[in-house]
């Protein structure tokens, strides 16, 4: 059904909108002239420079120097004023707490990870360290002279975008947390400028728009963590589900009578292929690797040193969950059909012994020819890829509405409230 | 990333979404007034006269008396003229060929459908019955004198929606078949007005548009015949992912060292709940229900009356088979969280038998609370979903750009070329 929306917007929402298209040009093409950027775009020139001059007196681009011109006259560049503004990423997972900082042009400008046992310390005390970590990215923003366009918590569960609350994340035996709520009071934070979503989301959108995937439309992004989401973008656009609980493939049904899993149901995929399955499959009841106090790190560089020499224990299970990663991946490319399946987490810290059997399966079961053209993409972004989009999701409050950002006096910067 | 698209159309594209829209209020809200149409639609009162005037002279819309208007003047009301114009669906199935025309309001003006050995007649001879077939629904439709805005035809199997070629029809046994040209070839009708498109795609339309889940957004339509296909459609829109082949989910791997299936791989969906599955579990070796000389309908109609009666192993079959059926169901929930998931074909026809196992497997294996919001709905339309879903996806051409229909002369109706 059609409707009102295919109509041209007014007047206020055109002009947020050429102002976000002219950013979003300077961020993708670099330094431009105002006639080139009337090019790139098809507004008039004059429209243009009262563009670029509303996002000069707003601080979020800046003169770049001089290019010679067509007919022979220059022309003044413009290009994104990096430092002024942040997006801040933070990420909560079973077994760490990480945080991402980045600028307008998407370059990271802080990034850090805490290990942790998110279990034990329950919501309220997660919710201080986090409070904490938080501060602590602030107060590097801060220093950098940057203000910032807002907070994203990534969590691997079920949230509610509209108010913020955790409703249900199994791996870290949560119910109703209040996230948004929690972190805004402890910081003193604008509740308005905190938004929470899930890890596999937000990882996803980290793929699409700084990782391996770079403009691909149609992807998934598998988490490899203690908990197996998948961020699915479907042509361009991040699919949710009608209540936003899309992506929980890591209760896929894989063995119906099998081994119980966190959610109450039996022989879901994460049962499978999650992390704590890995380390039960590649260890005995003493093994290091099971040491929760070790960090995630230093257990899986374990795992991978004992692979390197050839231990036979560990190459037959990494064969055999990569086998499991690969059927539970064809179902998935049966049912959306990707371009590519980005493989997070430790799916891309062990991806020379799991991709390749994944592979197999995957060719072997998916309708059509070449998986009906999915490739298999090993994440460059790793643990880091959840938060990365989170910050990238607490910046696109600027990007597309660049109104946001405060107008400059010759005085100092004032942070928004 | 931000494109051109977001800046409003040319004049030309504007006037024909503004015809549209007022052709798709006319259909959505029945007779109604200029003055009523401004309101709905944002527009002036004179550009809406102006349209009008346009349907009018292209006879797609037509005056239907007059109502008092709000300051006591009467106002001429006008309404979708039914019967010039009609969409055609054909549907080709393993068992069976079907047709439907719809007109302008989407009411069906003709139906029927044949049984046939589709994989027996190889695709060169079911092209000639198809051919015939569509004959047949075009002579009905010139009858009640109107002319056709086009055909589409739906398969099962992956389609290349550009070139109109069904790419791999596993059930039907076919590789590379050239349907739109080769019907095309035989009618002497203009190619550029057949398409074809996936069977559950079109079901999922038809569903959406004149079935039981009307306006919902995201929605999951599954066929219940030899092959099992789902027809997505996320936030509104059809989900055909990169290349076109979502939505195989009848070669999901359920049980990965399961017999093997008519696509090569073992354990599919399909083994498990297609048709060819639920004919041998209900049946011994000899019995009518396995009888391809016997109509469909027929078959359904033996195994309901055995079920009524109590037949073990009839409803031990069912029961089994529902259940199969809900874990696949489970799988599609936790990926995409759909609204609805609309259960065609014979999982409609048995509905009595098949739904509560099914969904006793959904509650239990779905993260979240009441399935994540998931409702199974028996389809309204069963076997006829396809057909009609192509009627409607024909009609579209017209509804979206209302130029198509030629200008009318005082003299007889032209079919545009
Ligand atoms: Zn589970
Ligand atoms: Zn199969």
């Amino acid at each position: 059904m059609r409707g009102k929306q295919d109509r041209p917007a007014d007047q206020a929402g055109l002009r947020k909108a050429n102002l976000a298209l002219i950013l979003d040009l300077l961020r993708g093409h670099g330094q431009q002239s105002r006639a080139q950027l009337a090019g790139l775009s098809g507004l008039s020139k004059a429209t243009v420079s009262n563009l670029v001059s509303e996002l000069e007196v707003r601080d979020l681009v800046r003169p770049a120097g001089i290019v010679a011109g067509r007919q022979g006259r220059p022309g003044m560049l413009v290009e994104v004023q990096p430092r002024t503004v942040s997006g801040i990423g933070l990420e909560v997972n079973v077994d760490y707490l990480a945080a991402t900082a980045i600028d307008l042009t998407g370059e990271v400008v802080f990034e850090c990870r805490v290990p942790g046992d998110v279990i034990a310390l329950g919501p309220e005390r997660l919710l201080d360290q986090l409070a904490e970590l938080a501060r602590k990215v602030l107060a590097a923003v801060e220093t950098q002279g940057a203000w910032t366009a807002g907070i994203t918590v990534a969590v691997p569960g079920l949230i509610d975008p509209a108010t913020g609350v955790v409703q249900l994340a199994p791996n870290l035996r949560w119910r109703k947390v209040p996230m948004a709520d929690g972190l805004a009071g402890r910081l003193g934070y604008s509740l308005a400028r905190i938004t929470v979503d899930n890890d596999a989301n937000l990882s996803a959108l980290a793929e699409q728009t700084s990782g391996n995937v770079v403009g691909v439309t149609d992807l998934l992004y598998l988490t490899g963590a203690s908990g197996i989401g998948a961020g699915i973008i479907a042509d361009g656009v991040p699919l949710r589900g009608a209540f936003g609980s899309a992506g929980e493939v890591g209760h896929m049904a894989m063995d119906p009578m099998g081994p119980y899993c966190s959610c109450g149901s039996r022989g879901c995929w994460e049962t499978q292929v999650g992390l704590i399955a890995l380390l039960r499959a590649v260890s005995t009841h003493e093994d290091p690797v099971r040491d929760p106090a070790l960090d995630l790190e230093q257990r899986l560089t374990i795992i991978r040193a004992r692979a390197e020499r050839g231990d036979r224990r560990t190459l037959d299970a990494l064969q055999q969950i990569g086998s499991a990663l690969g059927i539970g991946i064809s179902i998935l490319v049966n049912v959306l059909n990707p371009a590519a399946v980005v493989l997070g987490g430790y799916f891309a810290t062990l991806q020379e012994w799991l991709v390749e059997p994944a592979r197999r399966e995957v060719a072997a079961r998916v309708l059509g020819p070449d998986a009906a053209g999915a490739r298999l993409v090993p994440s460059s972004l790793a643990f880091n890829a959840a938060s990365r989009g989170g910050a990238y999701a607490a910046m696109r409050r600027v990007l597309d509405d660049p109104t946001l950002a405060p107008v400059q006096t010759a005085e100092a910067t004032e942070a928004p409230a």
